[in-house]
């Protein structure tokens, strides 16, 4: 795989602290051509599902060879393995605890190699800060094609995992959730497009019937309607407010729609 | 015109969710030495007034060449067009919704070209994410040197829009208003220097006669002042305060001086 | 000093404003090759102290011949002075109110070189915004190699300052205190390790005691713990919680070790 240069970087360490930025300094300390891209560092502490939902979608908008680092990791200094994954013509590297698993999902010939620290000539990391000492320098061997995929460690099969769940597919309906809400308050579901062309999806949120849309503007001020986002799941939202305030509908909240 | 290879973004889309990340990524796709400076992503949502203010006054300290994508676009997926505007020798990227009234207003040589995304070898946009289908693809090709500005699309005339308000000049007074209010509480106002030389301007916001500092050290320790602010226009500070919080004031709170 | 290029930036500016876009864009306009690296916008207006602990810690995962620019100055537009700090070959441009009193303390090699702009061909700076009219540009003249140290200024002693106190170490014990917490509510003290191999030590946090972990994991959920964080620090943790709130521990919170 030629590497793109490009390092993304996803976390929950948040921005007021320096530790995303240490984490730059040593990417650049060992491949100085790297070029840095934070996709978030606001996942809610240790919300390992959010991230993995969140970088199943963002990773298919970046260059083939693009090396993405992931670090929600609430068993840092536990014995939990540290993962490269290539999926799709790109690389992953973070804790194995599920970050991948819809990056995974949506690769099925992916494949997971566990990084061997001593064996790559890496120093012994911080009981603490695995993305500094472990996953930074990784993913700069890697960008830099310093580190071949394949010298990255034995293959290894990640822990299986059901962070983000599946919808349920039934013949005239399909039964999903929430996942998460955006910035805007939209609520995005687990439920992409399930019904033959032409048939007259009707959408309810905890019971209440809702409209099918397909812009925001299309929606009436103040109005709530679903509408496909633009990664491609059914989500709701309200026009000029927060869908997610107005239903007080949180993670989990049941979602389904009939046709 | 020579692109700087710099290309900065300003939006509403906040730092939780990975859009941003998104758009750089289809920019590095596209144009892979492009150097990327994030203005911010905390305007207000929708808040189309508060980014062509800071759009107006960020511009001007980037390198000639320059491209800047804006999206604050509460009409996204209706008919509003998209455009590239040269102005100062810069461009400009994003919705014919009002965002480049202030750098319009300071360049009065600007033109504007409607992106024709077919014409450009562009695929379908979704409805709901311009930004990474449309101005980032855009902003990399103009960026990098493969599009150039006269061959955008056609030229036409941005919609008129009185977003941030002018001031009002009289002969020995000027009345304006607060556009915005910084992090630190700071209130900055649409007045700027209209007095002559030697006068004496005597300063009163929501109707409180207020000092005039040149400087935030000069003011004393929680007191309130009105001075220059760095981009030239009049504003109210506290020193080791919130002015905004202290005059309870907001957009559009009157300002006035006297000379 | 061969500059890696890098520039780093730590402010108290926020993000929700363009100024570190603004600072980007000058040094941009300067040093087109420049990597720009964030340390954190998010220091508390004008805790002066928190930025020198955080650079203090930071600056040390940069490569060689790194530029970091320091900008948290409720003095602007007074008669402090502009420094460039050498210290562990690496660079330090920002005010001389007690910021680089961690990195100096650490390097005490280190040399301050006062900034003369004239001298140095800059233009007369904004009373308000020395990030961006003084600090950036100086930098952006360092980390390309247009500008020498040696050639930046003469020679002065910064003022002197403890911002960050020193524990106060005893025969069989240590006294310090908490001098910031992070995103995670973790209470990071001024304490490193201090005793004796083999030696049994006993944190007291308030005069309540704590037992001491070396990693996260190894805390039992709901439970508190000291243990040594990633930058060498005694840190106050909750597992899966946070300590801060749970103790309702500030800056300068007494902690003690005994052994």
């Amino acid at each position: 795989m030629q590497p793109s240069g490009v390092v993304t970087l996803l976390t929950d360490f948040g921005t007021r602290d320096p530790f995303v930025g240490v984490m730059k300094g040593v990417v650049l300390g060992r491949f100085p051509g790297a070029r840095l891209v934070d996709l978030t560092h606001e996942i809610e502490p240790q919300r390992v599902a959010d991230a993995a939902f969140w970088l199943g979608q963002a990773y298919r908008y970046f260059p083939a060879g693009t090396v993405h680092v992931a670090v929600v990791d609430p068993g840092v200094g536990s014995t939990r393995r540290a993962l490269v994954v290539r999926a799709d013509g790109q690389l992953f590297v973070g804790p194995d605890n599920g970050l991948f698993e819809v990056v995974r999902r949506r690769a099925p010939a992916s494949e997971a190699r566990q990084i061997e620290l001593t064996a790559l000539g890496l120093p012994e990391p911080s009981r603490t800060f695995h993305g500094r000492d472990v996953f930074a320098p990784v993913a700069a061997l890697l960008a830099s094609g310093a580190l071949e995929f394949d010298a990255a460690g034995p293959l290894v099969e990640p822990l299986p995992s059901t962070l983000v769940p599946a919808p349920v597919l039934g013949a005239g309906s399909a039964s999903g959730e929430v996942i998460i809400s955006d910035r805007f308050g939209n609520l995005i579901t687990n439920l992409e497009w399930a019904w033959p062309e032409g048939a007259t999806p009707r959408v309810q949120v905890l019971g209440r019937p809702l409209p099918l849309a397909s812009t925001y503007a299309e929606i009436p001020v103040g109005s709530l309607a679903a509408l496909f986002g633009s990664f491609g799941q059914l989500e709701i939202a309200e026009r000029d407010g927060s869908a997610a305030r107005t239903l007080g509908a949180q993670r989990g909240a049941a979602v389904r729609v009939d046709w």
